[in-house]
């Protein structure tokens, strides 16, 4: 896609965010000119091209995401809207996202024959994603075989205002004049992976109301997709089928006078609703009044706030300023701010893949942007892990531990949707035994790491009452009834893993596992430290609650002799686990080279990787960086050089931790190409289509989460601790300054980058504590208005 | 091989063993006309038939073996002469015993052309084994095209009085006056799977004889053949190659005169000699000297002794009698009498094959045979154990441990020849990862069992002294430094390993495995207190030298707390391992249907098995016997019927183990069909000749102590512990009466079984002590002279 890019200056910080840039000591580099925040594609549509923007495109607002698809299109073309956190299951295949009935559907008809992108006469046709507003635009014209030229532009939004409302505008307009026919509606034959997910369809056409409404087929829960159609003139009529009704029209065009329908459309289900058609029909009705403008404008608004909360500029480099902000987008669309039942799935709201399921990414990946930006929906995050508690506990109790051991693959209840056949043999078509399930300990410390990160950043102890220390609690008693004492070497390990590197299942004592299992014993017993100082008698109930008081006086005894691999003396090597250094060491090319099939599973039993030194990605480097003031950078660079040229990046998280880690070692060059890769792998469509032959494409928030993480805790240098923020920044040389907001214990602040000297400045006057920002060397305290100005070093880079 | 067969009633005990049978209480039923003592081959060569004969009409003494394939064989037809103990290794390839130049090669010409049984006109061909005499023999009748027959007949045995010498002889006669040339000599161009081994050949005629020498390639070991031809009339002359030399003689054969030629050749390598052609030299000249007839007069003794001592007679039952005996004469072929520095390999002295390596076969399939009967062969297979100690220490480091983890593969040093990757993939060709050598925790505790099992059927106590408390202390130490300690369950456990059942690898708390290695611990503190009690100072310098005094207590303290899987209370099934009820429950047939080819691997990583409770062979059944002092019937009668239906008996130890529990839970039926099975491998050639595409045949000595095994101590129901001798029949309705030698605490006995009465009858005068028989109800002491006659009450077969 990039090639096909243009990049359109279309507004400026100023103009959105009501804002000032805040005073730059360099006010000849101009924040102005560099902004991108549209991408258009113009490729001639095939299967493969709308498979991308299907996904790179969605338009969503967190409780509902909609493909990036066209309005003519139906299931065969991979039309999706997904609601967020209703999952079904058919038959013996796997639980995943319930697609709801396509309400955009609309087909254009010039003398009985469809207008479609796909078979008619195209003179051009360009689909547009507005990133600033979150608009989904597509503009295509169309040659009649008796010489009339049809334009037909489109746009859609899912509102960020009344997130159970997505709002569609159709424009027509012809050369000639001419009628058109338009049936437009609610198609309930939608595409499915495992479906169908839909059964008992009803439709009906109430007061100018379309409603279709279905129960999904396991558990019966009804939804209702309702919506209103303006710009027909009242004339239209309607039909149905059973799980499609639409409005029918003819439209009477005059040449040059374009025609203009809006449909407004609102989605419930019983999750949100007890009566989730009538709650519909009235969500619809208002929202239908007020109009598709006054709606747009409202929504547009709703994003101009995010954007002045979280938006970055980079000065001097329009490619990363795109491919940041694409990032970005995706992670506020799919990000959940209604409820905490919820979070935000490996592929988004993209489709059905990856069973909707929610991964470790969220919480090591996505989180740090909304912990540093939007803390109310990081707590959401968080908040879905003790929604999810019980079947973590369950999952562990299955496995004869006792704790949490939370789901690999969690949907609606924490149960595991992780099957243990994950991956389909290329050379036998079987189903073969993968441990992800089973043996990826890390999961349960990557939740209490991220409860603990957002405390310390955020300061809102909160979320440790509403549940995260409960959480971190069972996830410690989970590692402490998975560890086990070695005898001869008198420490405790923890045995039979797979780390992030799923290419070698079933290791002893992964690094990772082990530094985050240790880490999880220690935020364990300083959650007790603090509930027990500042809320006793609630650190009394839930000790009793949990029966815990046993188990955490065995934790402090514990903790100690947990074994936590250290670098090698000699070589400033850690080994990714027991035995790792003794595998064949093969180069990636190497090992690529043996491929039979381009889509054989490198990992699992008999995988390629499995008996050599490559990894699918970073392992070590990852836990370098979430412990990156445990280690020194002559360690983090050994590690780095060591097991960069042993990534086969056979995962979207990995090229972010690189980047991280690069970072602070000073391999600008290395960040700034790791950072690029991660912010672009939804641009580029360059994402791994198929694991074995399972289709697996999707948006990837962890990446987009990652470029937000590379540019700002990475290159930026910023590293917020509960004392203070740390920024030592590691600018590429072509970015002359950047700009960026965060919020750090509840106040938000702006921070101004550039090579010699950075600002800080609260937005607001500081309230409620003293904030120190330190530069690497020495501590600042921030006024209480104004920029704190810091001259910065020269930096040193390796690279 | 059994439908071709010909039964022949060659003797009677009272001949071979020049005893008379123990008196009988049933003299009706006659113990002399079921003898079997020929297997005869006359199917139509080809190269299954070959391979298959040369492997089952070996000839070995326990220091060689000399294939069953045909003079006039090449290395093509897979001639092979092995010696106990020779290894090599060529380049990357595996190491592997050496094939010695072949001293019994033969053409034989008539007018130029050679005579061939595989490219002549052959009237008729047959190959004879008499299992009482250890000689091969053919007999083969070739057409002339000018209708001369030629009838030729050889012989060939192993000395079982002096292992280096292996003697031929060569007769031929013709229907018509005609010469015919013979050349006869050491073809030194072997058949190798990873050859060539030999180097540096070196040839002479001096004296008579033809030597021909040679040295291994990677440890430059020289080796030297050298014979000695009789009967050229002394007109032979010589010739050579740079691997071959031989006698060149032209015989005048009168019609109706047969003519024979014998060769006397001896066998050195610089393993056993300073000097090996000097030697051989020495040796080849003294027996020659002797000559053919005195030579096997000698050799034949020799086997009668050992016939009379081991030699059971099943009445009423020539099927089993044969196979019996076919299986026996197998074992004492590759049994070493000569020293305590090799052992068995897993396919005796028959090829190449499995490495020439050394199993827990040995131990426990074959050793309770030599325990019982030959205890003095028994004692040089353990100290096999202790010879190779080093590389068991060795390879416990190697793997962060320890004490001794024995070799999976085992050859000259201890040193495991076991890879890392033992299969090929059949659907890449790829070597596939298995973990054999890593896993398979139990090898130590085989030996520790076998050990501790030798000193209570023999009660000779100088094994411990002279290494086998030494072995077992540190085979106790191996199983204390790979104990993790479950603190979750207040328990040591041991994770990861592979018990029998290869099909499923690493696994966690393999009953097999957790039995022996607690078995182990008690063994060990039992020595302790023997060695304490009989042995002070020996004790307590052993504990110094090995600095075991610390771990021994270590040991007294964990012992009890080592998790020992104990059958279900509701189900009396024990788990195979953790999780292993989980399992897919499908059937053998439905399993093997899934097969996409027909030599894919069951097991390793995506093996069709390793998903499924389908095992590869005995294993939670094989420990209920080892430890069937422990369980009541209906455990053991539980677990047989779940497992057996489960087992895909992939392994030629399988079936020995279900013959051995059916015959306890009174499945008399089945017993003898899991009997005939083990007892018929190597007759019938059913065995298994691949693991994906890995060639593997050859003979099965484990296979062979199986069928002992099944016979006297499942279906006699034998069992000798330290203070009695238990005799619990289970003998088919079809065996009137069985008649074993046994020796017990160094008394020889003469049981006579039948299914009314028993008998047991001291060989010589009780000397050292009482012995006691139980009848599985009632305990009698064995009077000092004339046979113990008891009632057996009826049994109540269930099958």
């Amino acid at each position: 896609m990039r090639r096909e890019l243009s990049i359109e200056a279309t507004g400026e910080w100023d103009e959105i965010a009501g804002q000032k840039p805040a005073p730059s000591a360099d006010e000849s580099a101009s924040i102005v000119d560099g902004m991108t925040w549209r991408i258009t594609e113009t490729s001639a549509l095939n299967q493969d091209v709308m498979d991308r923007l299907g996904s790179s495109f969605l338009v969503g607002n967190g409780y509902l995401g909609y493909r990036g698809t066209l309005e003519e299109y139906t299931h065969e073309q991979k039309v999706a809207l997904i609601v967020s956190g209703l999952y079904d299951k058919v038959g013996d295949s796997w639980r995943e996202p319930v697609n709801i009935p396509n309400p955009g559907y609309l087909r254009l008809e010039y003398q009985s024959q469809p207008l479609h992108a796909l078979s008619s006469d195209v003179a051009s046709h360009e689909q547009t994603l507005d990133l600033r507003q979150a608009v989904h635009e597509r503009r295509t014209t169309f040659m009649t075989g008796d010489g009339c030229t049809i334009a037909v532009s489109a746009r859609r939004f899912a509102s960020l205002v009344e997130p159970h409302l997505i709002c569609f505008e159709y424009t027509v307009e012809a050369s000639q004049p001419c009628t058109l026919r338009v049936v437009t509606g609610i198609d309930g034959e939608v595409w499915d992976l495992n479906g169908p997910h839909l059964e008992q369809f009803e439709s009906s056409f109430d007061e100018g109301a379309l409603a279709l409404t279905a129960c999904t087929h396991e558990r019966l829960v009804p939804i209702a997709v309702v919506e209103r159609l303006t710009g027909d003139d009242g004339l239209a009529g309607w039909g149905r089928e059973e799980k499609r009704i639409w409005h029918d029209t003819q439209l009477s065009l005059a040449p040059g006078e374009p025609h203009t329908l809006t449909k407004i459309v609102a989605v419930y289900t019983a999750l949100e609703s007890a009566d989730p058609l009538a709650e519909a029909q009235r969500t619809c009705r208002d929202a239908a009044e007020q109009g598709f403008d006054v709606l747009l404008a409202a929504h547009v608004a709703s994003w101009d706030e995010r954007w002045r909360d979280c938006g970055i500029e980079i000065d001097g480099d329009d490619d990363a300023q795109l491919a940041l902000r694409f990032s970005m987008y995706h992670l506020l669309s799919v990000a959940p701010t209604h409820a905490q039942s919820v979070s935000i799935p490996a592929r988004g709201l993209s489709g059905q893949v990856y069973k909707g399921a929610v991964f470790w990414d969220t919480e090591i990946f996505m989180l740090p942007f909304f912990t540093h930006t939007f803390p109310e929906i990081a707590r959401n995050l968080l908040l879905y892990r003790y929604h999810t508690l019980d079947g973590a506990r369950r999952k562990a109790r299955e496995y004869g531990f006792r704790g949490a051991f939370y789901a690999w693959e969690s949907q609606d209840t924490g149960d595991d949707a992780c099957t243990l056949f994950n991956v389909t043999d290329v050379f036998t078509d079987r189903p073969m035994r993968t441990y992800f399930r089973d043996k990826q300990y890390h999961i349960s410390a990557d939740v209490a790491y991220a409860i603990w990160d957002y405390y310390a950043v955020t300061g809102d102890d909160s979320v440790l009452l509403d549940g995260g220390a409960e959480i971190i609690y069972e996830c410690a008693r989970f590692y402490l009834t998975c560890s086990y004492y070695n005898h001869n070497k008198g420490r405790y390990e923890i045995l039979d893993v797979t780390g992030p590197d799923e290419y070698h299942e079933r290791v002893n004592n992964n690094a990772y596992t082990n530094w985050m299992a240790a880490h999880c014993f220690d935020v364990c017993l300083q959650v007790d430290e603090h509930l027990q100082q500042q809320h006793p008698v609630l650190a009394r109930a839930l000790l009793s609650r949990l029966d815990f008081q046993s188990d955490l006086e065995t934790i402090r005894q514990i903790a100690p002799r947990l074994y936590r691999p250290e670098p090698d003396p000699q070589t400033s090597l850690v080994p990714q686990f027991d035995g790792y250094m003794a595998l064949e060491d093969v180069s990636l090319p190497e090992l690529l080279g043996r491929k039979l099939h381009p889509h054989e599973y490198l990992g699992g039993g008999n995988g390629l990787a499995t008996t050599t030194q490559i990894v699918k990605q970073a392992d070590v480097v990852l836990g370098l960086y979430l412990f990156r003031g445990a280690y020194s950078r002559d360690i983090k660079a050994a590690n780095w050089e060591f097991y960069e040229p042993r990534t086969e990046h056979g995962s979207s998280l990995s090229s972010c931790a690189y980047s991280l880690v690069a970072s602070e070692i000073g391999r600008i060059d290395s960040a700034y190409d790791y950072f690029m890769k991660t912010a672009s792998i939804d641009l580029d469509g360059n994402g791994k289509q198929y694991v074995g032959t399972l289709y697996i494409a999707g948006t990837h928030p962890a990446a987009n989460g990652g470029a937000w993480m590379s540019a700002v805790l990475g290159l930026c240098g910023i590293r917020c601790s509960a004392d203070s923020i740390t920024v030592a920044p590691s600018l590429p040389r072509h970015w002359s300054r950047v700009r960026l907001p965060l919020t750090y214990r509840g106040q938000k602040l702006v921070l101004t980058i550039g090579h010699d000297e950075m600002t800080v400045e609260a937005v607001e006057p500081l309230a409620k504590s003293r904030i120190v920002v330190h530069d690497g060397e020495q501590s600042y305290t921030l006024p209480e208005t104004g920029p704190l100005t810091i001259s910065l070093p020269e930096t040193a880079a390796l690279s």
